[in-house]
Order: structure tokens, then C-alpha cells, then sequence
């Protein structure tokens, strides 16, 4: 079996980048150890920045999206329990959207099927070789065959738990890392959202999060231990924390309460390996970065990865060398800083650290005084949340 | 011995409080425990917010100054070998002068002196008393006399080591403090600046900033232990670190040598008590709070709190009753907790931790990335620099 391009994961890194290259003419196979339903319903984040959405556009895949998504201009931040309202769109002139990954990732997966382009579910034993030659294969197992994909370049779009990552040799990547002492437990309910945009809350019993699917449909969050047992956590417990935790002072909590349709808990992590490339492999997405999920960056970033690889394989595939390919990591690690720097802030700013002191309690106050306070403050957080500009092309 | 207002310090709170009382036809009666020469030598920070020049000018004790002093419309950050300006009259509008608070203090004992209005230096054993009557008063030693003298109001100004905020009951105050395991290196050298502007450097090896006193006279530091033993440093030991850490990829070490005329290890704290109020005793400047010396925000916020209780007792003695002096700690607060975060940010964003790992390296570059690069990012180093406006009136 043999390909140009040989792709490993199909979330949306993966099976953009296979979208993209399609559209240019340029042949890929994905990979996917998981089945169709999974990947389809694995429910990740749901924030896409403008310039996502306009990729997703460009590439005719967002149909759907535009018909489907809630659109929002400003955000919500609590603390003291009181409410101020960073009006994104006023300040930056751009919008996010309310979009699930797994939709993204549906409508990508329709757009490769309808065009009849390679796409293969359940591939197990996976494993890269060759990868410094200008000849690197995959071999893995489908449908019970051992079977072997040649192509030219490869590119590891699998997550952080993937196989590519772990298939470069020792010493050649450097990883930066940060876990946090706390996670997310978040919970999905049949309930309208508890406002019409997304309220983030500072509280001194820890972080919580507001936010929506549908108007029928809220995504809740609240700062728990990492090691949170969710047999602890009844209805009730749930519903009570998020009422005391997003409460405002004067009108009471915004939260309403709906049958709970899913729940689990989110661990945190900052992670960057650097170069994002080894030979003809090019690491995208998870693979390479993870981002906390405060700020919604992950899918953001994974997009951009892709965006900054189909031009270099474009280019590469047109002739034009491979001047691209060996930019890619550098152009994609410096937009990847930017948010994990952004990630991490807007971490550190609204949740309690087991360790905090009345000192780090009031920085804190002052400095989400001074971010809804200061126009400059204000845009600090506007220009970031919405989505820095994609590297330039 | 009986006077309005009582004020404890002839710091630049203290002196500038007594000169505006004076200007407004109130009584006062500064105390010192040092020497006239010791105050008027004491080398302490030297770069002052607009808005601190305003008052100064605004009160008719900054002729010298206005013809002395170097006004700055800038400042340089360097890292990774490079560097980058921070244009802040460009960013603001506003701009910020070199003048050392020594010079503030001589010319401030020059007026009140000139004036004939009461300044007693080296007195001793002071203490304060009926702080929650309408009579306080202070008792104190001078030339070997006891005396005690009776006022309306006392202020404390006596700064972080002094006795007026221990003269207030135990439990009545709030402390959030925040130690460093830092210190700053500093020399006064007869030798030019390294640059025109200031250049604040963050490098591997640690802190570094070059600074100034005037065109021959230049302020050099770097970080350093808390502990720090000063006869381990050798000139030219102090030299080639600054050289190490101020220096540019490309045009290598701007600084300049020369003879070193004092040195010394300056601690790094972050302190402030709340109310800054007990009774009829008000704490200004370092009494009530510290400030870590990256960002030169220590004697700015002193001459800020000065400017409202000014306004307070005016207001008190002009009949308008004690609305004003209520709300001075919590109008004082408001502008010593922004000033607060930015110093405390300033010093996290420049110097070198002894546990950060790799990722908190980055994360620092990719901030300091973001603060050269986004207009916002700039902006939000630019106001809080120059100075936040003062309290409003």
C-alpha cells in the first residue's frame, strides 16, 4: 500500500490535514486505532477562535457549523461575586464559537468518506519506520491483515497518549512540562446554559465554569483534586458547588439544574516537545503540545499545527523543496508558546492552589481587577481568548 | 508642644506631607529619628512617575529638579541576547524621570526649613499614644528633653521598619507579605550609563538592570543571594557579571566601568497591611507597604498616599468633617494593590527562581515574547510603569 502522505489519528488534526491535502491534490491515508462512534462522540472541547472557523470555512467543511453554532462576542468573569463582562468582539473585532470537537470531527469524517478518500477505524499495532529516509513507512494490523503503508512524509497527529511521539529516538526531543494540583470535574446536563455567554468564576472554594452546547444543553466545571473519586460526587453535591461557586452577589446563582447526562474528570497539563519533526515525521496537535483546558486552546492550536503543515507539504509537493517542511516546527512551536503562556495565565489567575497565601489570594484579586479594569488589561485576555493570528503564510 | 497634625518620618512621605499641610495653612510636626545628613544621603530609588513629578511640581518643590533631572521616554528589555524598547511616552503619553529620592528629600527639608516650620531630626524613644481618642499624641526624646507633643492626627511615615505600625494593637491589621529568595547587587559607579534608558535584562545567570544617577554616574545591579556576602565580590568579579548579563547577541556588553563608590545587597519583599488606619493614626508609604524595587514603585506609591491624605486632612480642617479620612485606606489600597501586582509581576517575569524548570523558562520568554510584541502587552507594562493615575479627588 502506498501513499503520499501517511496519517496517524483522525481528531481533527489528523483528518483536516487529510482534508486539506485532498483538496490540493495530494493523496493521504488515515489511521485510526479507534472505531468511527468513538471518535464521533468523545466529547473534548468546544470553543473554535475565529480564524479555526474560517479555516474550517475555506476548507468547505463548516456548512454544518454555520447553521449549528452559537456564536459569542464577550465572556463572563466572576469573582467577589461579582460579574464583569470582557466584551471580546468589541475589543477585538472578532467572535468565538460554540462548536463541539466531536462535531468537527463528524463533519470531517463525512467530507473524507463522501470523497471517497482513505480512512480506515480500528487499525491496531501500529509503528512507524524508516522515518530519516525519504521512504518512511507505517505498518499496522486492519481487519486481521498486517498490512504496510509506504509513503513520503508521515505525519503524527495521535494525541498526547499516541504512538508517534514515543517513535522518535531518545534524545532528539526536548519536552517541557508543568502538572497542575488540581483537575476539572465536568459534568454535561440537560439544562439551558446558565447565561447566554460563557462565565468564568474565581472563588475561594476554587475555579468554576459555565459554559453550553446547545441552548438546551450546559457543560459545567468545577476545580476538584486529581485523584477526585466521582462516587463521592452525587447530584446534589454537584449542583450545590457550582450554585456557591458562580454565584453572584446581589441576583444568586445563574446555574440551573438539569438531569446529568455525563460526567468525568479532566486532568491538567502544560506540555511542549521540541522540534515538533524527526526526519519525515511531523508531529501536530496533542502529539506535541497540551494546553490546560482554561481558554480552550487545544483544538485552536491543533488546527493551526495543521494550517502551518498543508502549506508545507503543498509547497513541497508543487516542487518548491522542502524549505517549508523544515519551518514547520519553528513557525508552529511559536504560536504554541503563545498559547501556553496565555493557557497557563489564565490558569493561574482563577484557581486556588492548594499552597496560596492571603498575599497570592489578593494578587490575584488585583490582577482580575486590573484585566477588567485597564482597556490594555482587558485586551491582554480579549486578543488571546479569540485567537492570536495564525502564522503568517 | 501642640500642633494639628503630628507626623512621624522625614522620608519623602513625611516631608512632602508636612510641606502640603503647610500650603494649606495646617500645622504639622515632623520627627526623625536619624541625622539631617543621614537622610539627605541615603541612596534609595530613583525614578519617579509622572504623576509623582506632577505633585512635586504642583507643590513648588521641583525647580531643582526640573533642571537636574534626566526624563525618560523609554526603557529596554533585553533577553535571549536581544533587544527590545518599550516605547512609553509613545505607548502613554507620559514619561518618567531620573532623580534620586535623596534629592527629593533634600529639597523637601530645604523648603520646610526655609520656611521656618518644625523639623526635628534625631529624636529618640518616640512612641504614640490615645490613638482612638481625638487627642493622640507623641512622646519623644529631643536633645536629651523628654517632651510630648498633642496633636489632632497622627501620620505614620515612618516607614517599613518604624514604630508606627507596631503601635497599632495586635489583631487590627492584616499582613500579606510575600518574601523573595532574591536580592539585588547594587553599585553606584563614577562611570556613563550603559544606555541612554534604563536596560532591564533577564538572563540565565539572573536579574540584571542598568540604571542611573546622571550622565557620569551610573546604577548597576544584579541579582543575587539574600544572603549574599559582599566581600566574595571583587570588583571585577561585579564587572564581568554585569557584562555577562547585560549583554547584547550581537554588540556585545554595553556597560561601562568605572570606579565603584558604594555597594550594598538590597532584599526583595512584597508587604502590605490593611486598614492602613488605626484611630486617629494614618500609615503612609512604607509603614503600610513594600514594594520589590523592580519596577521603582516604592517611593511613588508613598508621595500617591500622601496625596490623599493630604486631601483627607484639608478637607478635615476646612470643616468638611472626616468623610475623607475614612475613606483614605480603602482609596490608598486600591492604587497600592495595583502597584503591587505589577511589581510583584515585573520581578517574576525578569529574575531567575531557584526551582523553575525548564517549562517556567519558557513560559518567561514567551511572556516577555508577548510584552515586546503585542501593543496590548506593551501597553500593560507602559501605564502601570509610567504610573496608574492617581486616586481620583
Amino acid at each position: 500500500m502506498r501513499t503520499q502522505v501517511g496519517i496517524v489519528g483522525a481528531g481533527p488534526a489528523g483528518l483536516l490535514l487529510g482534508h486539506l491535502l485532498h483538496l490540493a491534490g495530494i493523496e493521504s491515508v488515515v489511521l485510526e486505532n479507534r472505531s468511527r462512534t468513538h471518535v464521533e462522540e468523545r466529547i473534548r472541547a468546544g470553543l473554535l477562535e475565529q480564524g479555526t472557523v474560517e479555516v474550517l470555512t475555506e476548507a468547505g467543511v463548516a456548512e454544518r457549523l454555520h447553521r449549528e453554532a452559537m456564536v459569542h462576542e464577550g465572556l463572563e468573569l466572576r469573582f467577589d461575586g461579582q460579574s464583569h463582562r470582557i466584551p471580546l468582539t468589541g475589543l477585538t473585532g472578532k467572535r468565538v464559537t460554540i462548536y463541539g470537537q466531536q462535531e468537527v470531527v463528524k463533519d470531517l469524517i463525512a467530507v473524507r468518506l463522501g470523497a471517497g478518500a482513505p480512512l480506515l477505524f480500528e487499525v491496531d499495532r501500529v509503528a512507524l519506520h524508516d522515518l530519516e529516509t525519504d521512504a518512511p513507512s507505517i505498518s499496522f494490523v486492519h481487519e486481521g491483515i498486517a498490512q504496510r503503508l509506504h509513503c513520503d512524509v508521515i505525519a503524527g497527529c495521535d494525541g498526547f497518549h499516541g504512538i508517534c511521539r514515543d517513535s522518535i529516538p531518545a534524545g532528539v526531543l526536548r519536552a517541557y512540562e508543568r502538572v497542575y494540583p488540581f483537575a476539572w470535574l465536568g459534568i454535561l446536563a440537560a439544562a439551558p446554559p446558565a447565561s447566554h455567554e460563557l462565565i468564568y468564576a474565581r472563588h475561594e472554594r476554587g475555579f468554576a465554569l459555565a459554559t453550553m452546547r446547545s441552548p438546551t444543553l450546559s457543560r459545567l466545571y468545577i476545580q476538584c483534586r486529581p485523584e477526585e473519586d466521582l462516587t463521592q460526587w452525587s447530584d446534589d453535591r454537584i449542583w450545590a458547588e457550582l450554585h456557591a461557586r458562580l454565584a453572584h452577589r446581589d441576583h444568586g446563582s445563574p446555574v440551573k439544574e438539569g438531569p446529568i447526562l455525563q460526567r468525568g474528570v479532566t486532568t491538567m497539563r502544560s506540555f511542549v516537545v521540541e522540534p515538533m519533526r524527526f526526519g519525515r515525521l511531523f508531529l501536530a496537535g496533542d502529539a506535541a503540545h497540551i494546553v490546560p483546558p482554561t481558554g480552550a486552546k487545544g483544538m485552536n492550536l491543533a488546527i493551526a499545527d495543521i494550517r502551518v503543515l498543508a502549506q508545507a507539504l503543498e509547497a513541497f509537493y508543487r516542487g518548491r523543496g522542502t524549505a517549508l517542511l523544515e519551518a514547520y516546527s519553528g513557525r508552529a512551536l511559536a504560536r504554541v508558546w503563545k498559547a501556553q503562556r496565555f493557557s497557563w495565565w489564565m490558569t493561574s489567575l482563577l484557581h486556588r492552589f492548594d499552597g496560596d497565601d492571603l498575599f497570592e489570594h489578593k494578587l490575584r484579586l488585583a490582577e482580575l481587577d486590573y484585566v477588567c479594569n485597564s482597556a490594555a488589561g482587558a485586551m491582554t485576555l480579549a486578543e488571546n481568548y479569540v485567537g492570536l493570528p495564525l502564522a503568517p503564510g
